[in-house]
């Protein structure tokens, strides 16, 4: 089956480390991993992340005529998901939310542990989204920007560990939920030092998306969730006429 | 006061529609009433909305350089609010939020009537956000387009008063919304038909940005409300950087 | 048009003060502002508010032969909000619910900042009533009895620059809204101190109240919002008969 | 133990009847079944319901000069139950409060039938309020003034005994709850019409009390639930001070 | 009229312990206080609390047969409740669940003090499910295990004492409702030592239950609550078919 | 990988359903499908489901010493869900929670369609623990015994056709749930007929199970979900102890 992996910015390293991080769970799948060729470097704020919908939204149309049976949004805060939706026949899945309905399979509670402060309302609204809010026991930020990630001197793994430790024992949750894609490296050595489990949001929902496409199951396309009305569009934009 | 009215979809016979059916209520206001140059031609989906938004952007941004006082979002999913909220230090407030919170202040409870079925569930999630849903008695779809509103063979105005009647009966309602800006000048005609109250978002949402600016209340500018972080765009979205 | 503000008490130092306060936002506004003849001299708990109402009505009453367009209930606790709507035709605006609704559109959390611990469950009441309870993302007490807020000995305005301070911190929130018509004088001297938005109840009741009244909006009387059944009144209270 | 029911509406006849159909519950109890002197022949708006709280106040007062050991408010609005609770320090019941508890301890859902469908509102306030709601199905109204219940030509009996079989099948609710005081004495003959248990909120209200009399348990007087201040009151309600 | 009390656990001591502590309670009442021939010694667990339900079962069916009028099922965690209420057609009731009605009617809000802190997600199931969750503000555990109550060198009334004290400040609550049928003897003490009323759900279900005989209302046996259908069972279990 | 699914009544040959209607998904799984040895032929009622219990966790005991690496329970009420977490070091999944998240992940709403009316509120208890209730726009039942969905005279296909059809135009949902593990075999054939998606949770729980394996999560052991203290058991269960 094919699955399209699409980071909604533009920065390609963070797009080459999270095509790394599913190396290992790629059985059986034709795997694409891209980033979009307009838009944000990075996703930090409301703005940022209305802007990387126009980007990933071409990304799914490519996606279409590659011949995707599914595909995953890898930014934490779910840009554009019903958008992507209504244009897509095949699923599309969420990093956010296929972290949140694999941390819930496991039961009990989990800690998420992201980058910036300020992107937890998102956080809260995608939990209240999925329906799974009551599984969180709380969200913590890193206060590491996105792209500081990858840099050495942002000691975000050690940060990202304590943080994790911090979190399960504030919120006596049972599991960590990593807050943005770039963490995704780090999942096995997060989840080693702290002792509990830790769910990628990147892999979860990769498998989650395979787990929907091996049953053979693809959205209805009716209601809200249908192909949007076609209509003209104008100027820069002009292109996304469908 | 200066206030800066946005029609998110651009189609300019609208906004002109807009601009009249606010001529009473101006009073004291130095007004702005325009279309973005980028994107749909109407809303109706989460992907006109999604791609409505970097023209309502590049509308904040131009009217703050005029002095805005206040910006009103008049599309009734209320694209990009909270984008839009991040880069303006002063109110923004969509017109869907202002007439739910018009109609909860007439105590009782209200009906939405609005144009396609597909629109209503993201004025539930506006319903959500707002905390106002449990004012709402039900929304309704009239069936016409965004734009046939306009053209005289939809019978826009009976089908409004109709739909409006069957609503305000079937949900003990008190008073009826108008689920788009496209309606605004019917406001009196429906309300006088079916004798009872009749909120317009446009008007709702002027008067209470109004309001806003007499108090002298602005927005802390902190956490997720602060001015988004500095970052490169890409592509045909790189003079978004900001 | 007019307005009639009723301060629920019967401490005329109070309602001149309340009077004083909306001096700057009355404009185009023929206002009232008066306290009943009958009832308690402050209002700090559910004994005082039930029966600060009898005195309350008949001032609706006499509004009403008066021509009035619109109420404003000026006590925190909105008492005899919804028996107010009953008997009148026209808005009746309680100050909490008004606070709570600007303090929304603001975007973000508000702290209340209030005078006695005992009257915060009553606004957490409002605040479901209303709906925007997910807004307030705290209620405060200053410890100040309603009354002394007017004494120099309660240094009131330096206690609710600091609990403001507080609840700002503590709460992280992006307003405050003060929990008190005897408050009112004090919303610019805070707002200054505290660096962030300070919503008083009684000028966004004022000028929510003059919204619904320029809109030509009136309440439906129907339903539970219809006017009372007439019948026997006994007693103290047989003027009361409708 | 000493009990004292007030009816806080002021029509003797009825109050006669809620005495005679505590008749056979009274077992181990001193009981007093009252009228206020002041206020309302009957309670079906928020303006009757806030109008009789200051005659039940009176009565919850001179309760306490007898030496009761709790307190009913035998109608289904619990009119003043905080400002009630806030005087006395014994137990203060109200009949819905009581009708809701008892239906609920019979295990899965209830229907409430009611007399005018405008009280059906305050009904859903105290549901909210007691944590209820979720217990009952649904509330429908019988259409019969409060004070025709006792007159033969309202047909009462067989309306009730309709709308509560019609309740049963609409809601597939387990048990019905009568929605008025004045419904007491049909209970029997409702439950053997209907096949199914039916809760009268006053004798429900009058073994809840005997209940937490028996246990020793009186309320904390403290927060929000503690005495009122002392304070000055003026006009017809001066003799309120406390 | 005849109650039985069924202890789901195995341990005669606590059983004779929660018969002694309803002695001065069992006015009119014909009193079984019974443990089960089967199960665990103690329930702290979800896996205790599934593995004494058998036992309990067969207690109902035995009661039923001695002519109960009511059934208590003396353990905080009400296992079983609605298997229970399926073959009983008389009433049965939990002590978390009349505790909880209980300490609600006395107004305000109450604190739990339990044994373990991993039976706390049971209470908050049972709160949530009685729809009186609003009511309790917190629950606390005193990490004493259920069978170690009994033991002098647990120091448990101390322990209840000191917890019920902290939980009351900590929580700002009302009440304290005794998370363990274990606890029912020290109700009084810990009462007097904190000057707060204490709920032992022991005797309030008790109570609760004798009110449900005397109103006469048993449950309507129908939809979820009918009798279940009949059917082979097998193994160990093969006499428990109906 | 090995996995177990515990169908947890004991009839055999609805065992050999489930286990075919899995032979399509059980790649690179080492698959059990086992009865328990004890309990009910059937589980239609909370005295059933209850019942199941101790064969449930005596068949989760005896795949741990096999080296399961997952459990999948079988049935939709998810019984003894919680008991089999704590003694269960590997994640266990109920189908009715497979179902729930799969189905949620297709974005839309639901439909359920389950065997007996009397089934649904155990349903409706399940959304409410996942978190996935407003996802489900609707459960109906088909009025059809578990064990009379193979018996060809009860027209099991047909029957549940129809009902999925009607559910999915009352509901407007997008999919459909199949209630009951009985169904597994006709999933393929009710989507085709309906065209739309439906899921079937035997499937769906062994595949999300399958994900949590690859992603090598497993739930952390500690408070609520931690093994159950060891202790004496009694009678007919005394193997139970642990």
């Amino acid at each position: 089956m094919k699955i399209k992996v699409i980071n909604p910015n533009t920065t390609q390293s963070m797009t080459r480390l999270i095509e790394r991080s599913l190396f290992t769970y790629a059985v059986e799948i034709d795997l694409q991993v891209v980033s979009p060729s307009m838009g944000p470097a990075s996703i930090e704020s409301h703005y940022d992340e209305a802007l990387s919908v126009p980007g990933l939204l071409a990304e799914i149309k490519s996606g279409l005529d590659w011949g995707a049976d599914a595909f995953v949004v890898a930014c934490f805060g779910d840009p554009g998901i019903e958008a992507a939706r209504e244009i897509s026949p095949v699923p599309v899945i969420g990093i956010a939310e296929g972290a949140f309905h694999v941390a819930s399979l496991l039961g009990g509670k989990f800690s998420i542990v992201t980058t910036l402060a300020r992107t937890i309302g998102r956080a809260e609204y995608l939990l209240h989204e999925t329906g799974l809010g009551a599984r969180c026991a709380g969200a913590h930020a890193c206060d590491i920007a996105v792209l500081d990630l990858e840099k050495p001197e942002s000691n975000a793994l050690e940060t990202i560990i304590e943080a994790s430790r911090a979190a399960l024992a504030a919120d006596e949750s049972h599991a960590v939920v990593l807050g943005c894609a770039g963490m995704a490296e780090y999942v096995d050595e997060v989840s080693a030092a702290i002792g509990a489990p830790v769910v990628d949001g990147v892999s979860a929902a990769l498998l989650l998306a395979k787990t929907l496409v091996s049953l053979g199951l693809r959205p209805a396309k009716k209601g809200e969730q249908d192909f949007p009305p076609a209509k003209r569009y104008t100027g820069l934009l002009k292109d996304f006429a469908v």
